[in-house]
């Protein structure tokens, strides 16, 4: 078995060879200042353990116990995921993979799994980061596995809505998009690896720093599959009728049912953009940030660098911060607003590096972003300890907890690997708040990684917690985030939660572990 | 006992004189094409019966079973309550109003209800036009008036975020805003009498056309009190981790829990404004506003008024429908977008009536907006039934639900007021659809007023389920709605609302018979 196919961001071809990483080692220590190891040689996968338990003969056709298949659904793409998918160390396995190919199959693998207690795990793209897709301690567990479920159902231009099947991955979604003229617009780092139903199941962001970037606001309905039943949604551009159905199921991460199809708002294309490169310190962007979008501006891109970040990605080498902002108009000019984001920042006492009407530049940036997967695993296999973790917060705790989770995990860094650094830049801003997003890199110790990183990732998640962020912006909860899920929800909430979890799935067979159980 | 202050919309001095009703029936007659009748003298009204039940002496203090009290109490605003209340019919009426002065008060109201098995109907200003503060066929019960705890706790000037208490009022949030230089904007058309706490119980919606105009979107955070325990989220300018606590809460109507306090985000009021009159067809008119949403434009006022309402507000006598459009801009000048409005305006077919860019235009327009209900209580003195119903749908389907609602009402009114008339105006707008807001006025007879409007409100609901549209919008479901309700939301997930209901408020005291039981 190759097991890139179960770690791999990527397909069988974009597996990186010895020869590309001994390559790219030099280049690795010059831009992060961590000493590469020499290449790991990933492990085959071994074949797991027989499955302890296999499906009925009326499911048998939807199912695979192939051991490739049943290990690839066993873990996300966390760093933990990498190292153990390159270790060929997953002791949690789905005892078999289960593809539906329509919503009947669906419920009749609930009714089964309800009936014989089995855990359903419910498998999108596979790209959580959070412990969303592990069978972790379950016993018995089936990966339903939707993308066979995939594709645009149905076009209603007039409202610029589609209607696409949960299974649908991020490239195949704009592709049958394009013929009719329209687009989502939605760009998560995933994009590559993940689905409509996952967008929806996980509360996923795309790359727009404000506006329409959340996939919350680009829902007009949505339909899922309960053990209880269906549960389908009226497709309304905006209602006041009782708590929205579809925010209950936004960001339920598989726990209450299991979504089949949506419909999504479509974006329509920018005819004018701008892009603008800044530099200053860390404050400086801060405060030219949150002057932006509290003046109103919704930048398209609105991407505060710290030094470390700005480096690293190699947009400022300087030692200052960058801000690199970007305007779209759909029709108007953007003068107005170029005079009034340049005003701002230079009041903040930001330089302008370079900054221009573009064309495609904004498609160049996106790509750089939806590859940056890719990067990661090759540091992985040069023994760096790369991961990222993500938070949002108001303004006014805004600098003590940038302040703070950056000492924290430093501190954290040092003792536990011996050095490594730690970037931040905003994802996400907001007039009341911002999205920070940190990206660790440090010397691994082979064979402790996972150890290393929970260590340094507790420290994060207290030190996120005692600033008052939440525990995810756009990662998900999952089984990682689960301690600090539980502190932040509100307890009322956990209870009301809890008590709709028992009442749609009362065999406690959805994702078990996640948000609850 | 003087009635206005059970059923008016103003305090006593705006209770309209029999002299003032007699100068405007003709103007009515004109503008409205109804006959008018004698103005109805109000029945005082008369004491009711003695409470069934009454507050233990613990909580004496906060109560009060004053008859005008426990009768305001007992109705919202609708037009049923009106009659109502001019009547003096007023089967239902709370036991008595308790005016809690502290959290910890309404923790010992709910315990005590709870222990008793008394109905608690929280009550904001009372403007509910669906039934939502009434009674209705509940033997024990309790006005749970949240008018004492008020007032702006706190600014966070830096996230532009206000805390206050739930029982603010509209105009008191807003001028303990202004001397820190904010406002909330937030402008629903019971602004002066409605709280801050209703505004989220019934996702209440302001009077801007598009952007930031849900009350959903202006919260940062809530508090609340359930019968089990507190419920208050962290505040955050967004979140992705599990369900949204606040989107549970936001339409809960009261069923849930008791709202205490919230996190709002305050606006920036804008620096340059444009207003434009347009007339044409209201087809027109339609593809105008259509084209102008999905082309990116997000106008502050975006009022497609049919020509009846065209004509009722004075707006436009041609005959035509009339489309008032505003732009609003914070800092960059609106040049650009005028431009492009006028243009999808034209292409549409629309024709300018006047435009300009104005000072304090949109105030004015707000003031007329808010004094209506003053307005429609003297319709109803002069024998006059006027009511409203409001949905949205998308607009694959809006000329359906347009013309099937138009019809089937103007048939019913036919019907069972011998004639009368429906208007329809477009209050919020989508890239994905709209929300029509139908005005209807017609002859009533006197005495069968109630009997005449649930017949048509029951054909005009029917309407807007067959054809797709939401049973409300921005009017909350309250008791009148329930039945369509009912039908409207997913099977699966009136489960879950049941089931977190049981758990929230396992003796189900509170405001039974509204979204559930």
């Amino acid at each position: 078995m190759n097991g890139y196919e179960v770690w791999g961001w990527g397909d069988a071809s974009d597996a990186p060879t010895r020869a590309a990483l001994e390559q790219l080692a030099p280049f690795v220590t010059a831009t992060t200042g961590v000493a590469t190891q020499s290449p790991e040689e990933p492990r085959a996968t071994p074949d797991p353990a027989p499955p302890r338990r296999v499906l009925p003969a009326s499911l048998e056709h939807l199912g695979s116990a192939d051991p490739a298949d049943r290990t690839r659904h066993g873990i996300g793409r966390a760093y933990r995921d990498l190292i153990r998918g390159i270790r060929a160390e997953l002791p949690d396995l789905p005892d078999t993979v289960v593809r539906p190919t329509s919503e009947q199959d669906v419920v009749d693998v609930l009714d089964w799994a309800t009936t014989t207690g089995t855990a359903v795990i419910p498998f999108g793209g596979g790209s959580s980061v959070v412990g969303g897709v592990e069978p972790r301690g379950l016993d018995n567990s089936l990966s339903l596995d939707l993308s066979r479920l995939e594709g645009l159902i149905e076009v209603d231009q007039t409202s610029r809505a589609v209607r696409l099947r949960a299974g649908t991955f991020g490239p195949a979604a704009e592709a049958a998009l394009k013929p009719h003229g329209l687009t989502l617009r939605f760009y998560p780092q995933s994009f590559e690896r993940s689905t409509v139903g996952g967008w929806i199941a996980t509360r996923a962001a795309g790359h727009f720093s404000t506006r329409l970037t959340h996939i919350d606001d680009l829902v007009e309905s949505v339909r899922a599959v309960t053990p209880i039943g269906a549960w389908e949604s009226r497709r309304l551009p905006g209602s006041g009728a009782g708590p929205s159905p579809d925010r209950m199921l936004l960001g339920s991460e598989g726990t209450l049912g299991i979504v089949t199809e949506a419909w999504l708002r479509a974006q329509p294309r920018p005819t004018h953009r701008w892009a603008a490169t800044l530099a200053g310190t860390w404050s400086q962007g801060a405060s030219a940030v949150r002057a932006l979008v509290q003046s109103g501006l919704q930048p398209a891109a609105c991407r505060l660098l710290d030094p470390v970040e700005a480096s690293l990605s190699g947009t400022l080498s300087s030692g200052q911060a960058a801000l690199v902002l970007g305007l779209e108009s759909l029709g108007p000019p953007l003068d107005g607003e170029i005079t009034q984001a340049l005003e701002v920042c230079r009041g903040a006492g930001l330089t302008v590096l370079e900054q221009g009407l573009r064309g495609q530049a904004g498609d160049a940036w996106r790509s750089t972003f939806v590859r940056a997967p890719y990067l990661r695993e090759t540091l992985v296999l040069l023994g760096v300890l790369v991961e990222t973790f993500e938070t949002a917060v108001t303004w006014d705790r805004f600098d003590e907890l940038v302040g703070s989770v950056t000492t924290v995990v430093t501190e954290a860094l040092q003792q536990v690997c011996g050095g490594g650094s730690v970037g931040c830049r905003l994802t996400h801003v907001y007039p009341d708040g911002a999205a920070p997003y940190f990206t660790v890199i440090a010397p691994a110790r082979r064979g402790s990684e996972i150890a290393q990183w929970d260590e340094i990732k507790a420290a994060a998640s207290d030190a996120l917690a005692a600033a008052c962020g939440t525990i995810t912006h756009h990662h998900a909860v999952g089984r990682d985030h689960r301690p600090w899920y539980d502190r932040q929800r509100p307890d009322a909430f956990a209870t009301a939660l809890s008590a709709t979890k028992s009442a749609l799935d009362p065999s406690g067979i959805l994702n078990p572990g996640v948000l609850l159980g």
